[in-house]
């Protein structure tokens, strides 16, 4: 029989590989200690540390191991908030449905961070900004329009969306005043839902083979692997550029890398199917790409912006108002991702 | 006494340093034979050939001299259109103003391709891409959010513009989705004017001092030379990024280097005071420095721009109805330019 | 025991009050029946028959009274999808919530339509449209200035909304383009959600005293009626603009017209205490209002997006994906909407 | 020989029938007398006094006869700033030109002014928000749907302008988030403008037939007069909704009233071919219609942008800077306008 709960709901902070001090800044962890009884595991994230706590939590914030058997001695438990951003099959989601415990993600915390870089990207491919930098440090800079062959505009272009989630959403209201006609992939959401952000419903093919630049946002589940294949790439019209910001398997790569070595398409490339990418990989050389160390969501200010979406949804929730900040995890989806986690 | 004119008005192409094929493609050169008389100087621009066509000349589209007495011997003469983006002082535009001779310039065929760029160097410098790529390339790339220590957003941020014609238009529009809070410095425009385009009218200390980002956009006058120097370069904020992307000599070059040296800058630069940059430049072993050649505008869609805005103008003013694509020379403004030519 | 359920997933209409023929276009219902067995009881809403079909039914599109005992007997209940508009405390809606049986609102269908007038109601406050039109057809019409003596721009207007759910959300997308400052004030979000909207979290006395035009978007509940008392209207600025479209319970409705007949206040009302308005209401004849019958919502249109909607979701949860148009119902507010049904 | 100028440009006032007090807050007309000698001639509009001042005169606020042995006098004006609204054939405009003369309008003061106006005309036609305050006040309400089944959104649908100049770019701004498809007939402006401003270059026939909403915001030429007549008419889709609010001339009245009469059509009309409407006219008893006395652009905002924009430009102007708030004549267009003067 467990004690009487202390006078303010208790949170419980376990966020490893995340860290407390980089979601919450000083100010909203004052905030959070004001209105909870926090109890911080980042010190000692043992289970047994875990279990001892779990009879009075309120909720949890981090992405512990939570089997059926442990959930049973929650009692008190509310809500589970994420804050590494993806969801793994080690909680029991079942049993949190059914006992109406709030199962939270925060993957809209990075929308905006991801969206911003997908731009800068697809800018960077439009124009070689990367390209040209690295001639002109090497003194090989050419002037004007001599470097500029290749350069489009994005205004007016053909743009494709592969998924329209909370990223392909952040980046449609981005790209509206360059105002191109935006065409999306996404087999989870009826023609409706698009044709309220004013964009088109298309295939994949038709989403590939239209677009002047297309951006790889989807999540991956057992479905998406390699949805981008040998065949889908072949599809992209020449001086196509491809953007990647969500996971690497997805995307066939060595496929794209031949394409890219024969100068038909351009892709920014932010997510590798290893990572660390091996020292000898030959895209480290390739012209054509530009590359980087799945840099698009983790900056300081969308970690933060966990940290804040997590204080407004407790405090929403601990005054029996539902949260509106994270994202609910849905029944029918939390069991299908297959995002590896960060490592 | 001069011959009858032509049965259609004579347009006469001189365009160097352009190139008619550059900014004309097949199809609007075939509808400009259409509906002119063309005759085409690019194989012949010498002063004699010039002077043979001028009688019968209702417009010139390019950038030869045309002091009064040339002008006196083109009776017939309606438009200039100058389509190299600056312009000269070797035009008697008195003359031309009082005869009511169209003078225009093709800026507005620019504005969205420099747009684009400075976007994209702004959100190269808000989130390192083109640094992490050559970090990528040499074998030292940083994972996550190893790398992204001084990344932002340039969502919700301070944001100055200095100068507010049509490249800062063009840019605040594709700022809008971001709502960034915009403080402009144009000492040309009244407030008025910046108010209805939803920006904040602002002193040049105020417009550094209080953006995150600053984007030089204005054009070179006497008054403008080294708008930007030790003094200003001070008043920017620790962390701001300075996207240049106009006329060199706005901009005290040495001391912007020195505040990027010290990290405390970072500076996106398409102009620079001597082109091409000597090789031994510092500036070509800066970090914190995204570097750009003259790029910002010279782009096969922006060049294809003039060519569409020419044949429209020339089309409207045969038809007795005023020019509305290309941009009317200020009377007031035309004599205080100082853009050097590029070469 | 039940028998073998049909191949087709059996999707249950009654609609009551609403009607079937008006929320599903022909298209809709084909498309309808071609994805699931429909067994419609609009012609027969009685208890038995509804009893009848409930062990083999996927889904109820409709608002029955749905007791623990008789959600018992719907062993294969998936979703009950409410095209009233209103939640009602008819259904067990905890036992929905632990049973994972969708529980969904058509709200959203309506969104566009209120906010679209509300905008209308607005700008005749702010101009005297319906006004003028009357006295024109008195023959007492004022030319040009003679009757703008009160007209206002809402262009660059302090603007305050009360309540931001579907319906905020829908008209700030609308006011975007007059730049307008919006200050919002809704209880149940933090203010995170409304930066993100680019609008202003405000106390209630904030919003009221600071705008001159006031959009009451609230739904009711035990806390929100008379939300806007007395008090409150005096808070509002002489010549302020009064909008009220959701329920009439929030408002005062004698103190609202007490100022409206001293000419401080306009206001378009679309909700009444009691509907139908007695004959003799003093509203009638009130000078200062746009009168309107519970008009803002119900249009053909907002009727079929309800179909349109309920064919998208139904279509998804039988693939075993969640549902995305219609809303789903928060098991902490479903409880506490006090909104009385439409008779 | 004229004696020297003052220290101060002088401006000379003369705004009727505009009114001196109406076009000035105080605040502004301080400035103006701070910043140019002031002659104030409303109390004396006299041919005498003007002519007394003209050889100082500096600039011209107003619309007096400005023949050219009148404009002779004036040799320091630099420019003629008219603040009524239309272009006149009462000054010399070709002598304005070759001096170099900036002749200024102040349409761009009312764009605003009459876009908002419009939209809530087209929100009460597609809503019947005037008719059913109208039905309200007689005791004959609908509730809820019974009144909407002719109830159009404006989300979505097929918009048509006739004429795309100021107005018609405010409106189109004012429209954005309605994500309607714009088709434009301007027979001044190639399809290049039109698609800079994301609209549909179209025929006049093509714009009528294929839009649900039409805007007929032309300006008055000789070619315009009964632009839209019986036939064009015809080709409207039934139950369209026409906004008239630039001239009446455009339009055929009697063909317009019979298609309302019969319900094919609803308009909302705010010029007459006689203002003051005959009383006994048919139109104030027609339902169909929203009767508006040419209301839409003179309220006191735009009023007071014009005094701000002659200060602005004025300012300007006397610093040897463009003028850029008040739109110049275009020459070419100057002597076609045939607007009558509101009176």
């Amino acid at each position: 029989m467990s004690a009487p709960p202390p006078a303010k709901p208790v949170v419980v902070l376990r966020p490893a590989p995340q860290r407390t001090d980089r979601i919450f800044t000083p100010a909203t962890q004052e905030l959070l200690r004001d209105r909870f009884t926090v109890v911080d595991l980042e010190e000692d994230p043992s289970e047994a540390a875990l279990e001892e706590v779990l009879p009075d939590a309120f909720a949890i914030v981090g992405q512990p191991d939570l089997p059926a058997q442990r959930l049973a001695r929650g009692g008190r438990l509310r809500a589970l908030l994420n804050v590494e951003g993806n969801f793994f099959p080690n909680v029991d989601y079942t049993t949190c449905f059914e006992r109406g415990i709030h199962v939270l993600g925060c993957g809209p915390a990075y929308a905006q961070a991801v969206a911003e870089y997908s731009l800068g990207l697809a800018l960077d491919l439009a124009r070689g900004i990367s390209r040209e930098d690295r001639a002109f440090r090497a003194g090989q800079e050419r002037y004007v329009s001599d470097s500029n062959a290749d350069a489009v505009l994005l205004q007016g272009s053909d743009v494709g969306l592969v998924g329209f989630g909370n990223l392909g959403r952040s980046l449609n209201r981005l790209l509206a005043p360059f105002r191109p006609t935006i065409r999306v992939y996404d087999p989870w959401l009826p023609p409706g839902v698009l044709h309220e952000h004013g964009v088109l419903p298309a295939t994949l093919d038709e989403t590939l083979s239209r677009s002047r630049f297309v951006f790889v946002l989807a999540t991956v589940t057992d479905e998406s692997r390699h949805l981008i294949g040998a065949r889908e790439l072949e599809l992209l019209p020449d001086g196509a550029r491809l953007v990647l910001v969500s996971r690497a398997s997805v995307v066939d790569y060595p496929a794209l890398f031949s394409h890219v070595a024969s100068r038909r398409l351009l892709a920014g490339i932010d997510v590798w199917p290893d990572e660390p990418v091996p020292a000898d990989d030959p895209a480290r050389d390739l012209e054509g790409l530009v590359l980087s160390a799945h840099r698009a969501g983790g900056i300081p200010e969308a970690f933060q912006n966990i940290g804040d979406m997590v204080l407004d949804d407790l405090t929403l929730i601990a005054q029996g108002l539902p949260p509106v900040r994270m994202q609910a995890a849905a029944r029918e989806l939390v069991g299908r991702y297959r995002n590896r986690p960060v490592t």
